[in-house]
């Protein structure tokens, strides 16, 4: 089925798929440039212009902040560590506060060192989220699990599929609109859930989408995704699901590929990206 | 907690784990010389000395077929070529039967080259399962559904969770005991559901349980997989889980190992998996 493109609005830039080439500065240049109107900044580019100039650079330039991305990461070792891991989140969230941010997408973290023990990380994770959940309601910056692809289980991603993030979601936030989900196509694009874990989290828990595509000959689990169209993921079926939902928010590419997309001129990147939402998504 | 180790006559020998150094007879004689008392042939090392040879020196060797591994990827690109690959289970049917096997392990089959047709490629799996099931049923040989790890659903894995392929043998095969699950922990050590799903599955359903680990540092999708104790599988955990529920089979060692375990001398991979066996599964 032919479906229409979508709107050209919609597109917005994870800045981790131009990360070896542009400084955040630069992305922002390259976003207004390409007509390009949302933005989702890692926290490790932010750090290199602090976030009151970055925050006052993006909404400068006609951006919108669809994502702040890179916190999470909750389950370590010992309480101390923990503990640290918790903070570094409540710093993002006043980052994301800042930033006026559609959501902060977080990463859920993978086994400590040492450990074997699954359930138990994912208890930190519940026990971490529940411990910032109420900041993040003050802020007005809901927060985005993002379950992550099982190959990343051990080391990040100890939430794998949607209807496990969903379950979180009611356990902490029942009937709430502070906790909810980052759908990442590449994560989750396998999943025979997938449609039905959609239809579950509805509009008021869609709270980001993330674009790419899965490349058949992928032998690398780290950075090796492909640009929308050149996978096998058939992203306009899930953006209908999306959309059905009432999901009306920012298509946001996120393309970690060392060894194309990061090495080309991000120019391309960004032309490409602009095509391909219209033709492949 | 510690548990009590099993029972060492339990251990089976899938024979990808040396195929690269080891002809199926070679393999046989070593798994008599070793005291591993199962063994799990691959359909192409079956062909090395024909199946009739192969099922009269591993009976004369002592040794019994926990599963024949290799058959199964129904799906795809056209009619002509779905029926080829029905007419290819149909036959290792046949061979399990000769083999006297404890079942003949399915490996579902990935996209039909050119698409992104996940449901209608899963349709295709559902409808060869049941083609072939009266088949199976009539010569005694269960057809045991592997889910695949989700990095692997686009080139052969359709079927990823536990969960999926349960819901194929309950639609298939309602009440019946011709179709199950082969539980591979490299597959599906990651989902949140595994507990339950094994509980679901029941004795009757469990027909091969397959081991190995998951190495922490694994980058490669393919050939990387740990020997049992190297990675972060809490393997006595899982066996608890399938005891639990009735199963009483063999313990494959399944180690695909590109850059480690298959460049080794056989004999020490075999002595290997004995004492591994005993301390970390």
């Amino acid at each position: 089925m032919r479906r229409a493109p979508p709107d050209p609005e919609l597109l917005a830039l994870n800045t981790a798929t131009v990360r070896e080439k542009w400084t955040l500065r630069e992305t922002i240049e390259g976003c207004a440039r390409h007509r390009i109107r949302g933005i989702a900044p890692w926290r490790d580019a932010l750090s290199q212009m602090g976030v009151k100039e970055a925050a006052k650079m993006i909404r400068g330039s006609g951006l919108s902040v669809s994502a702040l991305c890179g916190a999470g990461m909750f389950p370590a070792p010992d309480s101390n560590a923990r503990r640290a891991a918790i903070d570094e989140v409540r710093r993002a969230i006043d980052e994301a506060a800042t930033l006026e941010a559609g959501c902060l997408a977080l990463v859920p973290g993978g086994l400590p060192e040492e450990s074997k023990d699954l359930a138990g990380t994912r208890e930190m994770l519940r026990d971490g989220i529940g411990e910032v959940l109420e900041q993040a309601r003050s802020a007005g910056v809901p927060l985005a699990i993002e379950p992550q692809h099982p190959m990343h289980c051990a080391s990040r991603g100890c939430v794998d599929t949607l209807a496990q993030a969903l379950d979180l979601c009611d356990e902490l936030d029942r009937g709430g609109a502070a906790l909810g989900v980052a759908v990442d196509v590449y994560h989750v694009w396998w999943d025979p859930q997938l449609k039905a874990q959609i239809e579950r989290a509805g509009e008021k828990r869609l709270l980001a989408f993330q674009i790419s595509d899965w490349l058949l000959a992928s032998r690398d689990m780290n950075a090796d995704r492909g640009m929308m169209g050149d996978g096998v993921i058939d992203l306009p079926l899930v953006r209908s699901w999306m959309e059905e939902c009432g999901y009306r928010g920012f298509h946001e590419v996120e393309i970690l590929s060392a060894g194309n997309w990061w090495r080309r001129d991000p120019n391309e990147v960004l032309a490409t990206c602009r095509v391909r939402h219209q033709t492949a998504c």
